[in-house]
């Protein structure tokens, strides 16, 4: 049987980078897409619970069925598995997205999102993105690992909590680095602009400040030196090391 | 100087649970409060990229400065940090949300979200939740627990990538539990209905399933036990165990 391969990605259903991923996919296996109607880029793990959503069918043909849906990326990967996958999945794929989603901005991504939820419903899981935000990026360079890596995961599985947090740096790579979250914060990180009647109004903006750039085991270094990062991550938030410290604590 | 605490949730600025918090750090210190203008429950880190955010003083006076803002959760924090505190503050707390955020709902959680805003912009961070989605839920038995927390995390400080994700159950409290987030999924997620045109739509439900019941370790025994939990929770979302095992990958 060929595999059975869910796509998703935060861009929305159209996005060259979801388009060149289920391409990629239908040499692979058998593919169902089930992504946002429209872009619903930052939207991290977000739910939809104020309101109902829906989803519409959008192509059907051998080897492909094509799903928008009106929810975050979250709420996509939570419909696919609950109400239109035929059986589970052997792999999600998440993205391409146009943007990168090293470091810091796993929290924030809604690429990363999608694939934690699948991660946490058993399901092996890669995110991929592309550190280009660019509507019309190149990710031909990109292509090859894609497929490597989604074929790797197919065959050596993935620990029940642990997906994959795949990028990639613009243009001609030189390989892939296993690394790890490199630690680092965003600053000045609002626009203040002023509205036609006097009040204040703020764009989200601003500078990525790198904790360790001398770290050469992080994704930032694999990136800014020409390589593919994969990060293994996790949807244990739990801070193990700091259990016993804290058992100690006046509490 | 007395400290300078900054308070956030995801229920809205009025919220019981947060009302209660800001009375409780009053007692503590001098209070910034900065809160989404209504419901952002299950916001997770989701950050507002698409249109600008504002935000409007709605109270003033000795010792507590209160702001509802337009953003979600983790923008409230980031329009905090950039545009409203006086000076970096020395603790966030975040909550009382009204309703669990144990085991995996910490990734959906607007409430944890912007406790790991704080806790990535190297603020001593903690999220407090009570099991009861009731507006009107009773809060009493929570809050001295909630006043100790605060002040041993003000007196020994977090390492720079751990905030705390403190849940309490309903009722008496019978102490402290330092635990591990429980591993378990949601189930049966949806309940479908029919609109009046006959098209299908989804309202998020289910039910959660503890993958691990007897460890008694973990947040949920805690909290099925009459004890408050506390899991320290990183921002550092490695796998790191899984790094070694890739690098043997055919990749």
């Amino acid at each position: 049987m060929r595999p059975y391969i869910l796509i998703t990605n935060d861009d929305g259903v159209d996005a060259p980078g979801v388009l060149i991923l289920t391409r990629l996919m239908m040499e692979i296996g058998d593919v169902i897409v089930v992504a946002p109607d429209g872009a619903r880029s930052g939207q991290s793990n977000a739910i939809t619970v104020k309101h109902p959503v829906r989803y519409h069918k959008i192509e059907e043909r051998e080897g492909l069925k094509r799903y928008s849906c009106t929810g975050t990326p979250t709420d996509c990967v939570k419909l696919a598995f609950n109400e239109l996958t035929v059986r589970k999945p052997d792999l999600l794929v998440s993205g391409i997205n146009h943007g990168s989603n090293s470091a810091i901005n796993v929290i924030y991504s809604g690429t990363m999102g999608a694939t934690l939820e699948g991660c946490e419903n058993g399901v092996p899981s890669i995110g991929f993105s592309l550190c280009d935000h660019d509507y019309h990026a190149d990710f031909s360079f990109f292509e090859p690992f894609i497929l490597q890596l989604s074929r790797e995961v197919l065959k050596n599985g993935l620990p029940r909590n642990v997906c994959l947090n795949v990028n990639a740096p613009i243009g001609e790579i030189k390989g892939i680095r296993i690394s790890r979250q490199c630690s680092g914060q965003w600053v000045k990180e609002y626009a203040k602009r002023t509205d036609p009647v006097g009040r204040d109004y703020f764009w989200l903006t601003g500078f990525f400040e790198n904790h360790e750039p001398d770290a050469e085991d992080t994704d930032e270094w694999a990136l800014a030196n020409g390589f593919i990062s994969v990060v293994p991550t996790t949807t244990d938030m739990t801070a193990h090391g700091f259990i016993e410290v804290m058992k100690k604590w006046e509490i």
